[in-house]
């Protein structure tokens, strides 16, 4: 059986991959009288008259929803809510496994942007934050913004999770090669959730963030071409970007992009690069190749043609670019600072960490394995200390 | 320390009374492969393509979702989502402990009536059945009514619980008293959720409920007086009942209204009867006093007056009547059965299963007690065989 077919076997043994257990076994009329009625009602009251009290009785203190509209979830595209539920509930898996974290998986049936917010502002309560998932782009742009304030931290994972372990990727190829980070010239194919929200890191001027360090020559690539000042086919998320990026305007393919440059990040489509095309980039380039499961390119072939660090989405090679080495320390930093939203510096000081945990960066180690179930902890504290003295 | 000191203690110990846990343990990249990545795609694509595949793959087949505005909470009224939460996991608890069902909390900023529907539609998919919980009367009517073709079972638990367990508790009396439900003469005190399922089940015909034994003299009250036809107060709910309630359009208060009168449902408010009314009743009545944590009478004073048998919500007096004893089993039921939706046949039946589970009634055990591990097993097997047998 093939990876899929034990998968099969898998979900129709468990019928759903996670379970809700009571802290409490209730075995006596006075469990019941505290856990529930009559007892119940001094939390409720409490809470009632100081919001802020919820933290200290309720899950919300380490409870996420893991909330999607299943309109692009994984490499399936629009397969609907409850066709996404397994992929959430494995979410919630991760988040418990790494970081202790009760996540429960929403799936909702609208994908209108209005619907959606209105949802997450009103099932709010019962949460410590929202992980937004799998919603397409550019919808997600507009929903994950429109819910920053809402007082809980809401992040969604597709953009930030992937990066923030490119940012660390980056950090530790800069410290391999003894570079700074705003000499490299980096192109970036893709320009859906995870594109855009790299080229708003790297290269976005953030005013408010100090932990920023600036790409100053990005080039920016849809599916199409290099995003350029004449392209009328631009959303307005990928307009922005041109704010930042490509400043002397050049046009042509990704083919032409990666002439030159340092650094090639694939948030894209399968086998899009063969050996010649790393030939032309600068000595000794990173690849970050995270189509998944088939990368842009493999990592083989890239290191046979001059690709210095390669990395990729997937687990069987070095280098995995894995946002679960991202989400769950970030939220868990979150939630024990009580912060009401995941800041660009709190998700800097993430990638950071995440790139320290490496502590002698290699070509076949510039981030840690996905499976170290250290990097949540050093991410949390890391992001929690930030919060605590930018206080 | 008293109940709501220890309640606070515990709450505070706890942080949150449930929690989430994974059925498997994510150890290698192999049961990450599997669990996620890729290998969940491929439940995910079956799913896709054939929709009740959900109820084999994913936590839908065994979760309910523990749904609340917050607006009508325990005796404490309208005290918002926040303070409603430690009432939600209380009941999740109680789903876990005697169903092994996975209940999960949900509540809600807007009180909204059609927001609400909205909010509860969308997120369904996860789900197997919501019960509903704490939302105010009589929007929790037009709420329940217009979410019952959703595809999943919407249970409001403050109407149907405790009509289960009262209607449970009649039937009994009718064996201990060897009469027939049908010549009881009853009063209900009380017209909000719990009061209007009540005399819906008992009084209101329904053609498709072939398990229906309808009460043809009953007498409802609210916290004015009777429910006449020449009342001009009345709300929509409280019109119908008159439809099947008060032929000879008596008036007067609930003191008028329990003269000679078999039964008395208190789903009202604390010490609003005294001995002496007790007395005006008919010969050996029924009173259940269901306000809490203070009955409209105290049990002692009841039977010293001549009542036969008291039922309260409280668990230090016998026969308390409490939803536990309805809402795991009759949610078990219907999950296990598919069930679309908990008709009223269903709701019968698991009144018959808790009626038939105390063996030999007696004044002092009409009902079975609250904590009896057994009790669910049982309402969920009647209503199950009840679904596969009608289909």
């Amino acid at each position: 059986m093939d990876v899929f077919q034990r998968s099969i076997v898998l979900h129709t043994e468990l019928k759903g991959k996670i379970r809700v257990e009571n802290k409490l076994d209730i075995q006596t009329k006075e469990d019941l009288s505290l856990a529930y009625s009559p007892g119940v009602a001094a939390p409720c009251e409490e809470i009632a008259k100081d919001p802020q009290k919820v933290y200290d009785y309720t899950i919300k203190s380490n409870t996420v929803a893991i909330f999607s509209d299943g309109s692009s979830v994984l490499g399936l595209g629009n397969i609907g809510a409850h066709a996404a539920i397994p992929v959430m509930e494995g979410k919630a898996m991760l988040f418990k496994k790494f970081a202790g974290i009760d996540g429960f998986p929403l799936c909702v049936h609208t994908q209108d942007t209005e619907e959606i917010i209105s949802i997450v502002k009103n099932i709010a309560p019962v949460f410590g934050g929202i992980n937004l998932e799998d919603i397409s782009s550019p919808r997600c742009f507009e929903i994950e913004e429109r819910l920053q304030d809402i007082g809980i931290p809401v992040f969604h994972d597709d953009q930030h999770g992937t990066a923030i372990v490119v940012l660390a990727a980056l950090m530790n190829f800069c410290k391999l090669k003894n570079c700074k980070m705003q000499d490299l010239k980096v192109v970036i194919n893709g320009a859906g959730a995870a594109g855009i929200a790299i080229a708003r890191y790297i290269s976005r001027p953030d005013p408010n963030a100090s932990k920023q360090q600036l790409v100053k020559s990005l080039i920016m690539c849809d599916s199409k071409a290099i995003l350029d000042r004449d392209r009328e086919d631009l959303n307005d998320f990928k307009e922005e970007v041109l704010n930042y990026s490509n400043p002397q305007n050049s046009k042509g393919t990704v083919y032409d992009a990666i002439k030159g440059a340092d650094v090639f990040i694939g948030v894209s489509k399968p086998n899009i690069l063969r050996g010649e095309h790393i030939e032309t980039m600068a000595k000794d380039p990173l690849i970050l190749a995270l189509a998944n499961p088939i990368p842009e390119i493999m990592p083989d072939v890239a290191y046979a043609h001059g690709a210095y660090v390669v990395g990729t989405g997937r687990s069987d090679f070095a280098n995995q670019v894995n946002n679960v080495l991202a989400f769950p320390g970030i939220f868990l930093g979150a939630l024990r600072s009580k912060s009401k939203r995941i800041d660009l510096n709190m998700k800097f000081a993430a990638a950071e960490a995440i790139a320290n945990y490496v502590k002698t960066p290699s070509r076949d180690c510039i981030i840690p394995n996905a499976l170290d179930a250290g990097v949540a902890e050093a991410v949390a504290t890391v992001v929690e200390n930030w919060v605590k003295n930018s206080k």
